[in-house]
């Protein structure tokens, strides 16, 4: 059976797998808990706690196989299921995502963009078209998409939720600053980025 | 002394700060916990045991008073402080940054932005004007700026990051996608949204 991973254990892998890339990308094969330890100024018996719980986490003598252990990081998460999604929002912070590439390396797939401004609609970013709106409820069930992040303006986000619940949507990673009154069996994330900085800044006034 | 509150209470603080401003915003004056439970879809009791925390939470015999509970988690959470800080990156991220009016609403001042291209420079953004990144440490000393929001591609984070730690600054809040090296007395805080996604994407496949 597998074995529940923690909110806290996930956010420290996915910061491993930022620092594995990194090292690929400078030719480095060999990476040891003290080092990543060091990026993070977290003890290095954590990080050796972490990666025990990946699987062929690559451990050699000198450390850890760069390439192995990005992989153990990246099944373990289940990266290698990817998710399409939808950007709901064609504004500033929905370009940003659709233009953050990342995203397909973590198995998130975004296919297209939507928003109601027709200067908006017909441009393609980063190889994904805008869509009017109300094309989302057909091309969602076309292209069985069941994930959107929402990108709208705070005035418009409740309206905006009720109409992907009722175009079928099942998850709605929420990026706007408000709560979203949804129906049971739609499950939301608020990327609650107050909250993020509230945290910061409560840490280091504290 | 100040009770020390944890991470996941000052997230679930600022989304119940969130629901007072729908409130407010609709012109309801009392709320339940019940109704802040149901819309998180968390327990009622979870609510009234981090409401408790709270000074002056603006309790009645039929719920809290909103403007009262409101004004007890800004308190609380020290918005009443405010923060200056520059953002660094004038790329589609660091202008939904500048644009997101709410940071001021939670004690965070953006003064300006900063960017190494041309065409950027000397536009205005949401009344902040972009300088080139050079002006940086001039601007930071004068305005007594230390913290900022990194929104640079991956590729030059780690460059910049030193650049910033030459100029005095002392809290960068990363969100590139990579893990910075910065020497001790410098705050990081990982804005880590692949390990977002990440989270949800484990909870709602699990």
């Amino acid at each position: 059976m597998k074995e529940k991973i923690s909110d806290k254990t996930i956010n420290r892998l996915t910061l491993y797998h930022c620092i594995l890339n990194d090292f690929i990308e400078s030719n480095i094969n060999t990476i040891t808990s003290v080092q990543i330890a060091n990026l993070l100024k977290i003890d290095d018996s954590q990080v050796r706690k972490d990666i025990s719980l990946l699987q062929n986490s690559g451990k050699s003598r000198v450390g850890y196989c760069v390439a192995d252990l990005k992989k153990a990081i990246e099944t373990t998460l289940g990266f290698a299921h990817p998710k399409n999604a939808f950007i709901v929002g064609a504004g500033n912070l929905g370009l940003a995502l659709a233009k953050y590439d990342n995203f397909l390396n973590y198995g998130l797939n975004v296919l297209a963009l939507f928003d109601v401004d027709p200067l908006k609609v017909g441009v393609t970013i980063n190889k994904k078209e805008v869509y009017h709106i109300s094309k989302l409820p057909e091309l969602a069930k076309q292209m069985g998409v069941q994930m959107v992040l929402l990108t709208v303006p705070r005035s418009v986000a409740q309206k905006t939720a009720d109409f992907l619940v009722n175009s079928n949507i099942k998850y709605i990673w929420n990026f706007s600053p408000s709560v979203l009154d949804v129906p049971k069996g739609v499950e939301v994330w608020n990327e609650n980025l107050m909250g993020n900085f509230l945290h910061f800044s409560y840490k280091i006034s504290n």
